[in-house]
C-alpha cells in the first residue's frame, strides 16, 4: 500500500480534551479525505467513534506523568501503540496532543533514530503574520545541547521546511542575543562558526531553473545560514529556520504564548468594558479574527519530532477538533512526500 | 552631603535618541525635583542644555561598537566619566541609554564589583497588568552562567526588589521548561537544588509585625522560593524575581518585545483598515491605552546593574524623555536608599 493511503495513528487519549474533541477532529479529518485510524480502548470508553477503526490500547499516559517511567511500564499505551503501527507499517504518522515528553519517548524507543543522527529534535512551526512560519528547532526535546546536534537540528530543520513549505533553499538562523557573530554563549558561538563556514550547508550559488528539483539534487540545495536572530525576530519571518537549543527554544516558545494570552486578555477587557466598548469591538471584531489567525497555534499543524524513522506530529495539550484535522493533515502529508528519507539524508555525512 | 542631594550622572551621548530627548528627559526630571547632571561634550553641541551643569566629556561610545574595546580606548566617554562621577561620590547614580555592554562594562571597571559578587548582572523589570513587575535576573549580562552565580542572582534580585517594590520578602522563582524540579537543563536542575534547600533565602516562617524592620533585620527576611516558572508566567506576576542566566533572560526579553510588537502593529492595522474602524477605535482607545500602559517599557524606570559598588540605570536605546525621567527616578531613589550596601549584604557569606 502506498504511505499516502495508509491511516494516521491518531492517540485518541492524547490531550486536555481527550477523547471527545480528538474524536470530532479524526471525524472532520476522514470527511476532508484524510485516512484515520484511532488508537485507544475498545471497551466502548471512548464513546460514538463513527465508525472509525480503533487501533486497542487499554492504558493512557496522562499529561503529569514522568515520560520515561510511563514508557517503560505502560506497554499498551495508546502512545506506544501509535508508535508501533508506524514502526510495522500500518500507519503513515502519529498524532497525539498528550504527554509531548512520552510521545517523542514512544516515538524514538520504538521507531529508532535515524542512521547517524545524534538526538531528535522538536520542530515547531511559530507564526509569522502575513507569510510562512518561522520553525524552531529544537523547541524542547533536549534541554542540554552540543554544538554537533544543533548542526544536525539545522540540516533536519531545513530539509522539514523544504518539504513543508515547498521553500527551496530556506533561510536558516541561530537564535542569540546578538546579530554579532561574538554576541551569544559559548554554545551559539562555537555552532556559528560551524554554520558559517559552510557545515551541512552548501547548495549552488542560484536557484533559478531548480525549482522543479526533485531527489538528491533536491536535498543538495541545502539552506543558506543568515546569521544570528534574536528573540524579537521570531514572530518576523527574518528565517524560515531558527536553530536553539532545547531549552532557550522552549523558554521562547512559552513567552510568546505568554505574551499573546496576556495582550488578549487586555484587549478582551477593554473590548467589554461598557456597551459603547462592546458596539465599537463588533465592527473591529471581523478585522480581528482575521489578523489574529495566523496568531493562532491551531492552525499550524502541531510540531513534529525530526530523527526518528517515522513521522511523529506532536499537537499541542489543549488542541481542539481544527488543531487534529490539521496535525493529521500534516503527518499525512509530510508522510506521502518521504519527509523521513529526506530527513536521513540530510544529516547523512558527506562521502 | 547626603546621597539624596547629589545629582544623578546622565549620559547625554547614549540612546537613539541622544541627546535631544536625553536633555529634555532631564529637564523634565529637575522640573520633577531630581537632581540632575548632563554628562557630555562641553564645546556646545549639546545645544541648548536649559542651564543644567554639565560634566565634560569628549568621546561618545555609540551603539554598536565593541564595548570591552570601545571602554578601554576612550578614556574621556560619557559612559566612563559617568561612571567615574559615582565612584568618587559626586553624583549618586549613573544613567545611560546608550551601549549596554559598555554602560556595563565602564560601571564594572570604574566603581568595581561588590566584595564577593562572583558576576554583576542585569535586573530587568517585566510588566505585570494590574501588578507589580516581575523583574528578570540576569537579563543579559552573563551569557554562560554557574550555578553559584545564579544563587547570587537570587540574593541580589530579592534585595533590588525588596527596595524597588517595597515587598518584605519577595517571591524568587527559576526560569524553566517545566515546574517540576527535574525539569531544566543541567545549570538549572543544581540551581533548583540549591534554592530549594535555602541557600541564600532563609528568613522568618511569618510575616506579621515584620513590616517595619530596617537595616540587617530587614534584609534578613530573605525571600521565599518557590520554585520553577515557565516563559508563559512572566507576565502574570507569578513571581516577583525570576531568575535566569543572561542568554536565556535576554532571548525572552526580546521574544516579550517582539510579540508585543507584532501584536500592536496588527492591531494598528484593524484599527485603521477603513473609516468605520477607525471611528469604532476612537472609542476603543482611552481604554487600549489604559491597558497598554503597564506593558509599556518606558514606564519601569530601565534596568539595574547588580554587584557593582554602585548605581547604575541602563534605560532601553529607544527611550524617550519620559522613560529617561523614570530612569532617572530610580536611580535617585535607589541610591537614597542605599541600595548599594543592601546588596552587598544580601551576598555576604553567612559569618
Amino acid at each position: 500500500m502506498a504511505i499516502a493511503d495508509l491511516p494516521v495513528a491518531l492517540d485518541a487519549m492524547g490531550g486536555d480534551r481527550a477523547p471527545d474533541e480528538i474524536i470530532a477532529g479524526a471525524l472532520d479529518a476522514v470527511a476532508a479525505g484524510l485516512p484515520v485510524v484511532l488508537v485507544g480502548p475498545v471497551d466502548g470508553s471512548l464513546g460514538d467513534v463513527g465508525g472509525l477503526e480503533i487501533l486497542p490500547a487499554s492504558e493512557v499516559i496522562t499529561m503529569k506523568e514522568d515520560p520515561a517511567k510511563a514508557v517503560r511500564t505502560k506497554k499498551d499505551s495508546s502512545l506506544l501503540r501509535a508508535a508501533e503501527a508506524v514502526r510495522d507499517g500500518r500507519a503513515s504518522a502519529m498524532v497525539s496532543a498528550g504527554n509531548t515528553g512520552a510521545a517523542m519517548a514512544s516515538a524514538l524507543f520504538r521507531m529508532g533514530r535515524l542512521p547517524g543522527v545524534a538526538r531528535p529534535c522538536i520542530a515547531t512551526p511559530l507564526p509569522v503574520p502575513g507569510g510562512s512560519p518561522t520553525v524552531m528547532v529544537d523547541a524542547g526535546a533536549n534541554a542540554d545541547c552540543q554544538s554537533d546536534w544543533l548542526v544536525q537540528f539545522a540540516q533536519m530543520g531545513a530539509a522539514f521546511y523544504r518539504e513543508r513549505y515547498g521553500v527551496l533553499r530556506p533561510k536558516v538562523a541561530l537564535l542569540s542575543i546578538g546579530e554579532e557573530s561574538s554576541k551569544g554563549n559559548v554554545l551559539v558561538k562555537e555552532t556559528y562558526e560551524r554554520l558559517a563556514g559552510g557545515e551541512g550547508a552548501g547548495g549552488p550559488e542560484r536557484l533559478e531553473g531548480l525549482e522543479g528539483l526533485e531527489g538528491p539534487e533536491r536535498l543538495a540545495v541545502g539552506y543558506e545560514f543568515i546569521g544570528n536572530v534574536e528573540g524579537r525576530d521570531l514572530l518576523t519571518g527574518e528565517a524560515d529556520v531558527v536553530v536553539t537549543d532545547g531549552f532557550t527554544g522552549n523558554v521562547a516558545l512559552k513567552t510568546l504564548e505568554g505574551a499573546l494570552k496576556t495582550f488578549m486578555t487586555l484587549l478582551g477587557g477593554v473590548m467589554s468594558a461598557s456597551d459603547e466598548a462592546k458596539a465599537a469591538s463588533e465592527v473591529l471584531l471581523p478585522g480581528l479574527l482575521e489578523a489574529a489567525a495566523p496568531l493562532d497555534p491551531e492552525a499550524t499543524g502541531g510540531a513534529m519530532l525530526l530523527g526518528v524513522d517515522g513521522v511523529c506530529i506532536i499537537s499541542h495539550g489543549s488542541s481542539s477538533r481544527r488543531a487534529i484535522v490539521n496535525a493529521i493533515r500534516a503527518g499525512h502529508d509530510l508522510a506521502a512526500r518521504g519527509i523521513v528519507s529526506k530527513l536521513a539524508e540530510a544529516v547523512r555525512p558527506p562521502s
